[in-house]
Parts: C-alpha cells; sequence; structure tokens
C-alpha cells in the first residue's frame, strides 16, 4: 500500500474537469516525481502516505493549471502605452514604431519574463506565444519553469528579428533544426495575419508544420477591415484564401475569428480547426465578437487567450474567461451559455486539446503531469461558497491564486514566487519604462 | 499658514476628477474633521503641517471613493446559489422562494454587512441599496460607517416586508416622516419595475418623491420582455407609461435599459433622467445591452452600479466599469468609447450627480467631503505605470484597494476594516449559507 510519492496536496477542493461536473470535497492529489500518481480520500492520504509532506489547503480549491493560449508576452512594458485607439491606429502609429526602435533580445527576455511572473501569479502554467525573437522567449519561459508553446514569427514585413518572409522562414528552419532540450517546451509556426504573409509563405508554412508535425498559429478574421481588404486584393475571404493554402486543418490554431459567417463555422468544424478566443482584446481594441456559442454547438474546440496585456491590459485568464461567458450570454439573449463548469474546461483542457497535449495536461487525473493552481476562497468577499466552480468563474481574479505547480514542481508558493530574482526584474523593467516613455512622448 | 488639520495623505498619485484629466504627481490631501481642507504638493505640505499625522502611500493612487448607483445589498446571501439562469427563471423559480421563506430583518441585516464589508473592501464609499426592511439595511450600512441611499420598496406583491402596493407606500411613509439621524444616509423611494407597480402605484410615488424632495430609484426597459409585456397590457412601452404617470425627470434614476430606441433617448436626455448601468448583471443574466455611448453622447449623466452579487456575483466596481468600456467598445467597433477617464468620472462624478450630492462628493477638491480611496499600483503584476488612470481602470481590482476613508473617518486601513467584528459576521453568514443550502436543494 505504502507507494513511493514525493508530497500530497490537501486542498478543501478539487475540479478535476474529468470527470466533467465533478467537485471532490476533502479529496488529496498525490505527487511523485512530475506526475499526478494519486487521487484519494484526505483521510485515507494521510493514513497511507505518512512520511510524504502533506501541502494543507483549507477553503482552498484545485484545479488544472489554466492553459493561455495567446499571448505576445513581451508586449507587456508596453501595457497602458496607447489605450482608447482602434487596432489599425493602435498598432501603426504606436506598438509598431516603439517596436522598431526597440524590440531586441533583451527586450523580449525581459518583457516575457514580466509577463511571465504576472501569469504564474494569476495561475496560468501554460502558454502559447508568439513574438520576435523567439529564442528570448524560450529562455525567459524556462527561466521561470513555465510550459511553453513558443511560435516561430512569419511576416512579409521586415522588423528587428528578420528582413523579410524568407528570412523568417530561413530562422525559422534553424531553430526546428535544433534539438530541443526542454521538455516543457515545443515550437510552432506563427505566420502573423493574412494580410502580412504571401500565398509562398503560407504554402512554406504549411509544408513546413506538417513535415515537423508542429501546430500552426495565426490571427483571422481579427477585425471586418482584414475582410474586406482581402476581398478587395484577391476576391475572397481570408478564411478562404488559407484553406486554398492548405492552412485550414487540425493543426491550425485560429485566433479571433471576430467575423465569421455560417459556412464559415461550418469548414472550421469540418476542418478541426481550433479556435483561441481573446474577448478582452477583441472588445478593447473594438475588433468584434467572436460567435463562441456558435462555434461550441458545433463542437469546436474553443480556448481562450489574453492577448499581449497591451492590448488587454492583464494577463488573467480568470477574469478572461468570466468575460468570454458575460458576452456570449449577452450577445445571444441566452444566460445559460457558456456555464461556469464550461468556462473551467474552456482554459484548462480545451487548452491543452488546443495544444495537442490533452494527453499530459489539462485535467487533474493519474498519469497525467502535476500542472496545478490553488485558489484561496477564504475572503469574506467570497462567501458564501455554494459552488466553488462557480466561485472560481464569477468571483476569482488572480489575485486569489494562491499557489501554482508546473511539472509537479510548486513555482508559486503561498503567492510569492520564491526562487526568481523580482527585484533585478523591477529594476529592468523601470530602465525599459524611461526608455518607451521618452520615445513615446515623441509619437504623441 | 499653520492652519489646523486633523492628518495628512500623500500618494504617489492624485486623481481629483475635477479638473478632468488632471493626475497630480506627489501632492497630498490635508483633511479637517470630515473635510479635504488642503490639496498641496507633498514636499510644502509636510513643511506647514509637521505636527499632524501623515499617511504615506509610495506606489499608490488616491481617487474619490467609487459611488455604486445600484445593489440589493442583502441578497449577497444568494450569490452564487443559481447561476446561468435567464433573468424569469432565476427570479421566479429561485431568488423570490428563497426570499420567501428567509427574508426577515436579521437576514437583511447580516446580507447587508456582508455586502458592506466587501464593497468598502473594493473602495466603494456610497452605495443606493434597494431592498426589503430597509431599516435594517440601515442599520447595516450605519454599521460600517458607509455612505448610503437607503430605497424604500414599493411594490404591488405581498413579501415579508409588506403586503400590498398600499401597505408599502404606508411604511415608506412612515419611514418618510420619521427624522433622519444619520448624516451619511438618505431615503429615496423605488418602485420596483413597470410590471410590478400600479399607475395609482407611480402616481403615489411620483407626489411623495416630489414632496419630500427625494430620488425615485427604478428599474426601467431591464428585458425585452418587459417592453412586450407591457405593449401587450397597456399599448405603451414602460418609458412612455411612467412618464404619462409623472415619473420621468431629473429625480429619476432609472436603472438597466437595456432596450431603447432613439425617441426614448432623447427623452431620457430632454427630461435629465439619471441611468445607472449594470453590465455585468444584464450580461450574466442575458438582459440586453444598455447604449451608454448613445446615452453619453446626448449628455445624459451615466453612473455604475454592480446590482446584486446574486447576479453579478461580485460588487467590484473597477471590474464593473471596465466591462462597461469594454462593452461599449465592443457593440460600436470603436475602441476610444468610454476611455479610461470616462470611467473614472462615471464611478466617482457621475455616482455623485446621480445621487445628487455632486456638490459634496464625488472628486477631490477643497471643501468636499474626504470620501477617498486609495490603490496600491507597487504590484509587479501592474508594472510598468505609463498612465496610474489607465492602471487603474484597465488592470485593478478590489484586490488592490489599499485604504479608504467615509467622510473623514479611515475605514479601511491597508486592507483591514479593523474596527468591524468580522469572525462574529463570518459565523453569521455560515448559518445563513446553510439554511439556503437546504432550501435551495429542495427546489433543484
Amino acid at each position: 500500500m505504502s507507494q513511493k510519492i514525493d508530497y500530497l496536496i490537501s486542498p478543501k477542493w478539487i475540479a478535476p474537469v474529468i470527470p466533467r461536473s465533478c467537485v471532490l470535497e476533502d479529496y488529496s492529489v498525490a505527487v511523485s516525481q512530475s506526475t499526478i500518481s494519486k487521487i484519494l480520500p484526505t483521510n485515507e492520504a494521510l493514513k497511507n502516505f505518512r512520511e510524504a509532506p502533506n501541502i494543507s489547503l483549507p477553503d482552498q480549491l484545485l484545479t488544472p493549471g489554466f492553459i493561455n493560449v495567446h499571448s505576445h508576452a513581451a508586449m507587456s512594458l508596453l501595457r497602458g502605452i496607447a489605450d482608447d485607439r482602434n487596432m489599425m491606429d493602435w498598432l501603426s502609429n504606436w506598438i509598431w514604431p516603439i517596436e522598431e526602435k526597440l524590440v531586441d533580445p533583451s527586450f523580449v527576455l525581459d518583457g516575457t519574463q514580466l509577463a511571465g511572473v504576472e501569469m504564474i501569479m494569476g495561475g496560468t502554467t501554460t502558454v502559447a506565444d508568439n513574438y520576435f525573437f523567439p529564442e528570448a522567449s524560450s529562455s525567459a519561459f524556462a527561466s521561470l519553469g513555465m510550459r511553453a508553446q513558443i511560435g516561430i514569427p512569419v511576416l512579409k514585413f521586415k522588423n528587428n528579428w528578420a528582413s523579410d518572409e524568407r528570412d523568417h522562414l530561413a530562422k525559422g528552419l534553424t531553430l526546428l533544426n535544433r534539438q530541443q532540450d526542454n521538455s516543457l517546451q515545443s515550437l510552432s509556426l506563427s505566420p502573423h495575419a493574412p494580410y502580412s504573409v504571401t500565398d509562398e509563405g503560407f504554402l512554406r508554412v504549411a509544408e513546413l508544420a506538417k513535415k515537423k508535425k508542429i501546430k500552426i498559429q495565426l490571427h483571422l478574421h481579427e477585425t471586418s477591415q482584414e475582410i474586406q481588404d482581402s476581398l478587395d486584393e484577391c476576391g475572397l475571404r481570408p478564411l478562404a484564401r488559407i484553406e486554398n493554402l492548405g492552412i485550414l486543418n487540425r493543426s491550425l490554431q485560429a485566433i479571433h475569428l471576430t467575423q465569421l459567417n455560417s459556412d464559415e463555422i461550418e469548414r472550421l468544424a469540418k476542418n478541426e480547426v481550433h479556435v483561441g478566443h481573446c474577448p478582452e482584446s477583441n472588445m478593447k481594441l473594438g475588433s468584434g465578437i467572436c460567435p463562441i456559442s456558435d462555434l461550441l454547438a458545433k463542437n469546436v474546440n474553443v480556448a481562450i487567450g489574453t492577448d499581449s496585456a497591451a492590448s488587454n491590459n492583464d494577463l488573467d485568464m480568470l477574469q478572461e474567461v468570466r468575460t468570454a461567458s458575460f458576452l456570449s450570454k449577452a450577445v445571444t439573449n441566452d444566460a445559460s451559455q457558456i456555464a461556469a463548469e464550461d468556462c473551467l474546461e474552456m482554459i484548462t483542457l480545451n487548452g491543452a486539446k488546443f495544444l495537442g497535449l490533452e494527453h499530459k495536461i489539462g485535467s487533474i487525473e493519474v498519469g497525467k503531469l502535476a500542472d496545478l493552481t490553488a485558489i484561496d476562497m477564504s475572503s469574506i468577499a467570497l462567501k458564501p461558497v455554494y459552488s466553488p466552480v462557480s466561485q472560481l468563474i464569477y468571483n476569482c481574479t488572480s489575485a486569489h491564486i494562491s499557489n501554482v505547480w508546473i511539472d509537479g514542481k510548486r513555482i508559486l508558493q503561498n503567492k510569492e514566487l520564491s526562487k526568481f530574482n523580482m527585484p533585478e526584474l523591477e529594476r529592468k523593467v523601470d530602465i525599459w519604462k524611461e526608455k518607451i516613455m521618452s520615445l513615446a512622448s515623441k509619437i504623441s
């Protein structure tokens, strides 16, 4: 009976996500190395594993770690520099000019660490990121012990990382051919958007993704302008164009999709495309609203992303999925849409499916990796707790996250990232802030 | 030069709301008794008022206290008992049956204290409340030292407080004729909704409000069903009906208004009606969306309410106004709508105008009452801070509120309500929880 384990976690409640709608009360999770090895009643656990350390979390809920399927982490350095502007004004007149002057490996390293720290403090254990200098973001997530899909950007425009589309693809291939030495990370291809990638670029991306068996992450149908421009240019809506180019398949992670007709919803479903919904960024930039109720009704897998902190302005997955639920209820006039347990599923299991990692993460099951998030519900402002999952989705924010484990390691301990040099990061952020403010004052 | 003051507050930034768009850095507020007596640079303040205690708040922003213009505070006891249900199902099959069994003065006292504690912890200093047993909610807010408008409910339906419309009005008159002994409180009349108040009831409410010079708070055009039912019953939309009954004027605080045509927007503007926008409750109940951009364009005063925690499920004014901004940007497809400084104005000055208290509260100005909220922006997850007002609106939640003053008294001190018996309240909430769960299990 006395199997060897490393430690026990004994919260008040566990919401394992699989089985669906289940909440375990007074159960413990036993962790052995990086893996969940047992889930059993706490009184049995304490008897069976007397010698293992027990992390007792009264008044706390344990869930699978949250999965943020779309971010540009380094842009946290640009949080709040240009609010309340429409997307193309925001990008063309603010974000791109600042990026052109400043983005380099150290910007990406420091900015990604800033974002990673906020994500972990908010219960996020896995992120799909997309930014220039992917080697630098990879190092940043590795320094924090976070699980990540690192997107290799592909654009036809010159930027500080690569000179043209061919150069992006060449640099990307070098990265793909290098041996991965971090089991927490994978690479993907991130063609930026239909308007910034050529047909040849998409064909090459499709070919490379197939050969390397990797995912493709793409901003798609983000605004009505994108649709109109594509119609003007090639007579096709972007989704039809990329379908012709061989991108519309189960390897595709399509982000935003605020403009969809019913035929397009059918094609997304039929081709098993994964959808990344970023409601707060879409709302804040006035881009449109992704019809997730319709997508879910067709069994499309919908997961949740925050997008960057520059258009959100936080990286809080609980607030993000609450917004997804509220927005869906509002536009359908149906309060039963995207109920609390669907929300929890979207930020855990659906995120795992989106990344192709559902056999490893996304639920609390024996044999899965110990990516876990604990939420403290002891505050009077969360009382009374009738359903911990309702409280999680409709009341909690990042501020209530207490502990986070990734791959069995306790990364956040009682709200502290104890092993990380926070003063050093704060000092670097302050230096970037001065540089960015000085640049922005010349723009405005 | 050495005027007598009680204490200084010296934050990093002050956003006084008047003048608009102003952020003061390294300024102090001097408080004498209940009043703001001076606003001056901190280095001068420390020289001029050497003997006064100085509350130094580095990395913190000071704003006017937040004003929540629509709540049913006691319903915090029902937080999360019946989520993801449409409004009439939620009310008729869950909320009303539970209320019928349980609502009494002690339910209202305990529930209102629970809500008041959450509100203060979230930076709210003033609330307009509406519930049965208004004497009990009045006592609860008084016990916390909160500023409140206490609504006297008027309904044609029997409930635990009154037997019919006439009985509500008689009980209301008794309350109105009683001498008010709390300078922090005022009374209003709260006819529940067009579908629950008769023409005679509205006429009597209009007459009483005029005579007593008090406000009228009314749920109006909350759902499309309400409009249809009214058309079926009397051939008029509710707004037209209450206009005929003499209610549509500057004393009216109209809540929700998710269904408005352009003619109705004109009439609200012309009659100087105040609008209480509760975006999260409207979204969560699938009721509809109030067109606040259109209302603000016509100079209608729009303030923000959380509604009850049973349909929200929190009482966090920062999240509420962020949702108002995001929703408005989304439905207008215009990211410049309801910018951060408009948001701050809506939860402070517009709330004060809504309550007829703009000469006393709603901005940080010399001579106004010291209702103040401090927000701690020292967390790494809020960095970098380019604009403290942007950070407040787009990043902060209740969790960042550090200190709250009401009428010059420091009610929240470093996140603690130190003078309030919290364990006693928690014990009472636990007892109500058991009773409510047992009732709900019989319903479900």
